[in-house]
C-alpha cells in the first residue's frame, strides 16, 4: 500500500510517497518538494501546484493521502496561502478516489517520536530510521511529509477498528 | 461581457454573475449562494464546491471571475475554510480561461458606495440599484458576490488603462 504524506504550502509544497511494508516497516518511493515561482500571481501559481499534485497522484497512485492540518501562525499571510494549498490537496485526493486524512503536527509527532513536543530534529531522525535512509530527507519540508505518510501508516489500522467497534 | 463575483466559503459561498451592458449599466443573470453539507468531512465538500463552481463557470462562461480576497477573522476555523474554498475558486477560474481578480472588502466598498467605510446596508442599497432590482439581493453572500463583480466592472477599465500606460 502507498501512502503520500504532503505538507501542503504555495512556495515549497513537501511530498513523500511511502510503501508500508509490513509491521514497522516502510520504505520511499518518491519524496520531494514542488515549488512554484513567486513572480507568478496567485491564481497561477495555485493552478500550477494543483497540475503538479495531480500528477503526482497520477503517477503514485497512493491508497491514501495525508496532508497536514493547518493551523494560524505568525505570518497570516503565509498561513492564507498555506490554507488555499491545503484545500487543493484535499480535493485532488478525493477525486482521485484516495482516502484523505488529515494529521495535525503534534499528532505527526506523537505518532512518529512517540510525544507530541519532539522536536523537528528527532522527528526527522526517526523518519530516517524508519525508512532505512542513510541521512534525514532533505529538504525539511519532505521530511515532513514522509512524517505525515508514516503517520497515517502507523495510526490509520487502529482508527479503523476503533470505527468498526463503535458502528 | 459576463463577470462572475464569488464570495468563497464552505458554508455558504456566494455567487453573482453580471452582465455590463456599458457605463454604469449592468443586470443580474445568475445570483445565489452554494452550500456544501455540514455533515460531510471538509475534503468531501471542498470537492463539492470544486464541483459546482465549475458547473457554474461552464454555465455562465464569464469572461472574469472576482473573488473576495481573504483575510483572518476573529474566527480562526472559518477563516481557514474560507481560506480553502477561496483557493479553489482561483484555480477553477484561471483553469477554465477566465481572467481572475481579487478585490479586499474595502475595494468593493470603495468602488461600490464610494467609500471603503461604507456598512453592509449601503452596499446593499447600492448593488440594488446598480442591478436595478425591486430590493437588495438575498441572501447577504450573494449580494456581496454581485458587489465583487460589479467592483471589477467599475475599476478593471482603469486598471488596464494604467497597466498599458505603464508597461
Amino acid at each position: 500500500m502507498f501512502v503520500l504524506g504532503i505538507d501542503p504550502g504555495l512556495t515549497r509544497c513537501g511530498y513523500a510517497c511511502v510503501e508500508a511494508l509490513g509491521v514497522g516497516k516502510a520504505r520511499a518511493v518518491a519524496l520531494g518538494v514542488l515549488r512554484t515561482p513567486v513572480e507568478l500571481d496567485l491564481a497561477g501559481r495555485l493552478l500550477m501546484l494543483r497540475n503538479e499534485l495531480r500528477s503526482l497522484i497520477a503517477e503514485c497512485r497512493p491508497a491514501a493521502v495525508a496532508v497536514e492540518r493547518v493551523f494560524f501562525q505568525v505570518n497570516v499571510r503565509t498561513a492564507m496561502s498555506v490554507g488555499q494549498a491545503s484545500g487543493i490537496a484535499l480535493v485532488e485526493a478525493l477525486d482521485a478516489g484516495c482516502e484523505v486524512a488529515q494529521y495535525s503536527p503534534n499528532q505527526v509527532k506523537d505518532a512518529i517520536a512517540g510525544y507530541g513536543g519532539a522536536d523537528k530534529a528527532q522527528v526527522q531522525k526517526m523518519v530516517q530510521l524508519r525508512l532505512g535512509l542513510a541521512a534525514p530527507p532533505r529538504p525539511a519540508d519532505a521530511a515532513d511529509a514522509a512524517a505525515l505518510a508514516l503517520c497515517h501508516i502507523a495510526t490509520a489500522p487502529m482508527r479503523r477498528r476503533v470505527v468498526e467497534a463503535t458502528s
